[in-house]
């Protein structure tokens, strides 16, 4: 497959043996020209170094380059932890010539390990010169852990008659709650935005995909979502507010999603995408509730794994969701196919089992009590998710 | 193995092939006078028509028996879940010459089907016909579900220079969250007690046991604790905040901790007994969160199956539970070996996954920021816990 890339973007890749030798664990993304930058990050209270160091240089919203690595996660690494996460930004503005504000670092991997960094620096300068000769593909590669593939969308959008594009890359796999658990993604586009156009556009796009996503309700040190704009494109300006930005925005959100998407598909030992659907709740926030207490729940999961349309699950999931709930006016659909009614089951259970043999399963639940509504994509639990994750150091 | 029995009280049990024939599958406790009772019950919002009805009855605060029946939950089963759950205490009440406030129901099993009175009905009068002729342990057998041994603990106290005996069954396995998730526990004694006394007993003991324990995350729509008392030891009256009180609330607890333990041993699928303990949290609710947070973390139980001493992973966990916590203060012990100090790895990696074979694993989290503390047992995860969901319904 190839993608269409942002003018101005270049790739580098290598192999540094992080976790163990065999393939390439950093991925080095560059920008031409400076670049306007926005970013995410997890809202655990324990996080790593270079999400310490990325919300500081965050700050002043540009950037040029962005390293990072797979294998070792760079957190509950101390002071240590945060030097070295410093040295390998400090060490590529050298070689490059880039103001050490301009360079942001990403590691994902094992949690309380030290970062390798004897095996890293010496392999920096070959990253350097590699510049331009890996793909995004490569980079998306590199910054894989238990992922099974890598994750790559790109949108065109024309914008004053120039063209547009957005690509971007993430790795995600397990330990993906709402707010992005071992995510990492990174979006590059060479479209002409003002800072705070960029900042909201970002805000609103990771609130309706990174955000409405859950594989095991775990929430990770390391979560992070950066965006460069470097303005390459040559359109005039988009300013926050206007038509321009409706449109970057919504491509924005369409790639967003579209890679929330990926990382459920190929979630640890996952057999299943399940959508899960409020709708009619007495609230957004309800029905939010109603869906992540749903696609968090571990019967549910098996059930759902298992073939089994088990819906008085389902209903124990809404009972203790906290969202308000009447019994008998709950209606729920799988696939369009209603397996209760008012509360009670519809006898279709032979046919909604076949139901739970697709790949992708809707679940959509009428609460029939408000306005609110709330969609999460989540997916099953296989003795798979159990064996990656018991053998997951080893 | 016998168990002392509280005198005053009979067992009959009978098959009713309510899920599938070939196991006893209703029981029937019987106390030959007037019993002080009290209860509680789940907090899902989506309640079992037996409890609806039990959650009534309670309130007159007496009782003489009640009948159980696993197999099928009478739960969203509408208007005629909750007839069914009448007539079962109906015709219990006439054959056996008792009010009718004075019989309750619990029924555990598969929710969103109907009861299949057609063959429970005709077999009431042999459970009738039968009292005192079967033993607590056919009562604790009749009323498992994926539960592989019956769980009975009985204990022996003196007041007042009686011999005073609590005997307690319970159900378990998948599905236990804090408020005691599919959890059935039938508690006998012939203590004579105040009402005002059993119910501070009970809600004393339950806080400390069974709403401590977590397994999945789920809570149940049929969650009952009920506790009978008939005063046939023969003891003074055992009044509110007396010593006699304190005796038997200690009795009490211990008896409903032993139950949880046995639970969580049984959890489906579970390898290892897991108790979490969190010391010098800000406050108990701090502790609490954190405690639960762990108990509750995929990647903990996985990782814990997997013999993988992975404490970034406890810490990741301590980072979302909304507990207050400095990463740099936070040691933590597995089995009294420390593994992390201040944050940071002891390197005693080998020596932590040795530790792990254990079946029986303490985590002791020190947050060295105050005075709060609480416990929290659990279990690991494991594929057969997978399988046995999955499969559930076939």
């Amino acid at each position: 497959m190839s993608f269409d890339i942002p003018k101005g973007f270049l790739f580098s890749t290598i192999e540094a043996a992080i976790k163990k030798p065999g393939r390439k664990d950093i991925a080095l993304m560059y920008s031409c020209a400076d670049a306007s930058m926005s970013g995410m990050f997890t809202t655990n209270k324990v996080k790593a170094a270079p999400v310490k160091l990325d919300m500081i240089k965050i700050k002043k919203g540009t950037g040029r380059a962005i390293i990072v690595n797979s294998g070792n996660a760079n957190a509950c690494t101390g002071k240590q932890g945060m030097k070295d996460a410093v040295e390998m930004t400090e060490i590529i503005a050298n070689l490059m010539g880039l103001k050490r504000d301009q360079v942001y670092v990403c590691s994902t991997g094992v949690i309380g390990t030290p970062m390798p960094m004897e095996r890293i620096l010496p392999k920096i300068p070959e990253l350097v010169k590699g510049i331009g000769k890996s793909t995004i593909q490569d980079a998306a590669s590199a910054i894989m852990t238990t992922d099974t593939f890598p994750k790559i969308v790109s949108r065109k959008v024309s914008i004053g008659k120039k063209n547009i594009i957005i690509s971007a890359i993430c790795k995600g796999a397990g330990m993906i709650c709402p707010n992005m658990a071992t995510m990492l993604c990174f979006i590059m586009t060479d479209a002409n935005i003002e800072k705070q156009a960029l900042d909201a556009s970002l805000i609103s796009a990771v609130g309706k995909s990174f955000n409405r996503i859950t594989i095991d309700g775990d929430m990770s040190t390391n979560d992070t979502v950066l965006i460069m704009a470097n303005g390459q494109a040559g359109n005039p300006l988009i300013k926050n507010d206007s038509d321009d930005f409706r449109i970057f925005s919504s491509a924005l959100t369409e790639v967003a999603y579209e890679l929330s998407r990926l990382i459920v598909k190929d979630a640890e030992g996952a057999s299943k995408l399940v959508e899960v659907e409020i709708v009619h709740a007495k609230s957004d926030k309800d029905a939010e509730k109603a869906a992540f207490s749903i696609a968090n729940s571990l019967l549910v999961k098996t059930a759902i794994y298992g073939n089994d349309a088990n819906w008085g699950r389902l209903m124990a999931a809404l009972g203790y969701s906290g969202a308000a709930i009447k019994e008998e006016k709950t209606d729920i659909y799988l696939n369009k196919l209603q397996i209760a009614e008012h509360g009670l089951a519809t006898g279709k259970d032979k046919e909604a089992n076949d139901i739970l043999k697709d790949d992708e399963i809707q679940i959509l639940i009428d609460l029939n009590i408000g306005n609110g509504s709330a969609k999460v994509l989540t997916c099953d639990i296989t003795e798979g998710y159990v064996r990656i994750n018991a053998e997951y150091r080893t």
